[in-house]
């Protein structure tokens, strides 16, 4: 029987960091990570696969951060945990036993069985697998009508890569918008101006009643009676956690079938962590369930379930998901962190908004200058930011980031207002229009009336 | 007799702000703002003038912000402050009382005296000034070659311009390395590198002993004896502040000429205040004095001041610079917050490192990719982070601030390790690799020895 110290179940983000973190945490132990194929696609590169890369074998993830760390890696499938006597049984290395397991074992695509056809030729789901992706891209070459269903970040990238590929694509959507959960309706309309501008057909408020055709998809049937040929369909009706391991082995499970986890990312077994898309997930403003399943918090929770393998090092360090997006789609980034507006709303926080556009260059006549809007929420008692929408250039990416180590630390509007920050004319806005100090300013201008009230000046 | 509820000295960064500021926090007030130019230069803006921009207006920083804030704007010298009367008395407008009063009068080139010859024709300082600038754009375009004097963020960037249009380029810096004070040497040898690389004939440790030729500039003496022929010099020696108001009026001065300000901004009399270059500044983890003068900074500190000018409502804001830079030089971003660790273990801190290289896409085989280089420097005691270096593309700007924020904010890198990060694949590093939570993670690890002491795996 194989010995190790920590046993690693899945070779993506949670996995391979994981892996990484408790090397660096504890030195020199025996790590094992299985995972069941001989390659990993970069998850949120898939799309780009299609137009982009123009080459699957480009969207790999090197197995030299595993190589690096001296982690033991195994291609093999985990069959079953013994939690009692801490195994793990495999199909190609027999048992092996572990001091500390952590699953990692991700998420599969939702397959809408209640829509008739959804099993027809030439609809595909997003499979994390370079030999089924293979399949969608030649097939995606070939294809003329392109139909995508879902609205959601993995819909419209794919639709807009088809596009790219001149594909006549469709984009159906059931909400009022597409990518309706991360971004506020000024955000989600510029979003949809821009994918229908570049000639995608955008259909929200839109709900498939079947995948109509022989053999192989021949078009879909909406609601209404309307037939849209195809000749392939995407389903991108997102993910649900792959935490099957995790339940038969008798661990706490939740009602979406993700793994129960603390905020030490321990399991309802001490022995056992469970990390990224297969473990659940909780608001960081709420608590509540959040089935948002991302690489990015995958990554975090994967380096607390690392530091704390042996011992408990980072203290209550999993406060929950704050939602952190961003896309990219013809040109434009687009990005956001932590509650929308009408999701503050509807929670029942006491809110106040601050916005603000400006140039990303300064002056704004810079020859790559692109325009730059932001949105920021923010608690109007406490002045706490609760989230943020920003669209722009490519450095959109890492203006959100900003704010969601604001949104991690609990930050104001006021220390938003006045955080010095580096600017220079080639690569970011201009220090007097500073959009996250700017949109902070104007949040509190609308909470300065009842300061002045009996001032006199 | 003017009359202003509000009066603003100075039409730049500082001055701007605090009265966009002014009017957001009280309101209806009568605020009037003073300059003595009827254009105002985008100050780091500046150096692309010549070669990037070729216009000197596409430069000019817009009033819109000013009438759209319905700002009294006068263009006008401020010759005198009588501050037992609370007035200003003006060149063109005659006498103008105010309640409030904010100096912003920024900053003047140094004027090397000391070196013979600083007065020679086509010897020029950087004024931000158009039509002062506009002379050293006709005269740049006729020149051969080219000396700048001085390795500071003006005396690099006008190189890199002056190279991009072809002339002959000579740097002399004094110190070992250019930009020494923002970056470590493995950072200035990337930079010193790419100078050379392109060019441009950089000579550090080098003293100039005199500028030579007749009326005009023919070149320069070295200290060892050496002539650099020369029909144009910069000086790029830095700036000092211009507090001449602030001092005349017998507002308490520190040694280097600028005007004392307290955390709320406010000078030695409780009515006036003082923001921008002109002012004095510390440092925001020893108090020392910290002659760094940059417009990010201004901006905070004109927000402090819009904010408290008619009432202390920032409470303890202005904690000191944290010297946030950035520059781009040939296509490359660098950028620095915070101290360097050669500073760090000066000061005597007990300091640990991490340090992290990636690709600023992700998979890095993506067509626009660029490598990624960091460096944080943490407090190995309290795990708070001290300072930071990154370069790469267009986005290190906006990594720089993030960690402008988490200095700012005490954050440790733990928390730095695991804070969430929106990514995606055309705009960011990879949630695997993103360079903050790596090099976070890198510094832990070097810490984790004593950790793992009398553990048993």
């Amino acid at each position: 029987m194989k010995e190790t110290d920590l046993l690693i179940i899945g070779g993506s983000a949670g996995g391979i960091l994981s892996a990484q973190m408790a090397r660096k945490a504890y030195g020199n132990i025996d790590i094992t990570l299985i995972r069941e194929t001989k390659t990993v696609m970069v998850p949120c590169g898939i799309p780009y696969i299609f137009g982009t890369l123009r080459d699957i074998k480009k969207n790999r993830i090197p197995d030299t951060g595993l190589h690096d760390a001296n982690i033991n890696l195994l291609i093999d499938n985990a069959m079953e945990i013994d939690k009692e006597n801490k195994t793990v049984t495999t199909k190609e290395n027999g048992i092996i036993s572990y001091k500390k397991l952590i699953i990692a074992t991700g998420s599969l695509p939702i397959i809408p069985t209640f829509i008739p056809g959804y099993d027809l030729g030439n609809v595909f789901a997003i499979l994390k697998d370079e030999n089924y992706l293979n399949k969608i891209f030649e097939k995606l070459d070939a294809a003329q009508n392109v139909i995508v269903i879902g609205g959601g970040f993995i819909g419209v990238e794919f639709a807009e890569q088809a596009r790219v590929l001149g594909k006549n694509v469709t984009l159906v959507e059931m909400a009022d918008a597409c990518l309706w959960q991360a971004f506020d309706k000024k955000y989600t309309d510029e979003i949809e101006n821009l994918l229908k501008d570049k000639g995608i057909n955008v259909m929200t408020k839109t709900k498939v009643k079947k995948i109509v055709g022989e053999k192989s998809v021949e078009g879909i049937e909406l609601d209404g009676g309307q037939i849209v040929p195809a000749d392939m369909v995407i389903l991108g009706l997102g993910m649900r956690p792959n935490g099957a391991l995790g339940k038969n082995c008798g661990l706490e499970m939740n009602a979406k079938g993700a793994i129960v986890v603390d905020q030490y990312m321990r399991t309802s077994d001490p022995d056992i962590f469970a990390v990224g898309d297969c473990a659940e997930k909780k608001c960081f403003f709420t608590g509540k369930d959040a089935p948002i399943l991302l690489a990015s918090t995958a990554a975090m929770e994967a380096k607390i379930a690392g530091s704390n393998a042996f011992q408990l090092r980072l203290l209550r360090a999993n406060k929950g998901t704050i939602s952190t997006f961003s896309t990219k789609i013809f040109g434009r980034t687009f990005a956001a962190a932590g509650l929308t507006e009408a999701k503050a709303r509807q929670e029942g926080y006491c809110i106040m908004v601050g916005e603000f556009n400006t140039m990303d260059r300064h002056p704004g006549t810079l020859p790559d200058a692109q325009k730059i809007s932001i949105k920021m929420i923010f608690s109007k008692c406490s002045g706490i930011i609760l989230g943020a929408q920003v669209f722009g250039g490519n450095t959109v990416t890492e203006i959100i980031n900003i704010l969601s180590l604001a949104i991690t630390k609990d930050i104001t509007a006021t220390e938003l207002n006045t955080f010095q920050t580096a600017t220079h004319p080639l690569v970011s806005p201009s220090p007097i229009a500073y959009p996250i100090n700017a949109a902070a300013m104007n949040a509190i201008a609308t909470n300065c009336n009842h300061l002045n009230e009996g001032l006199t000046i």
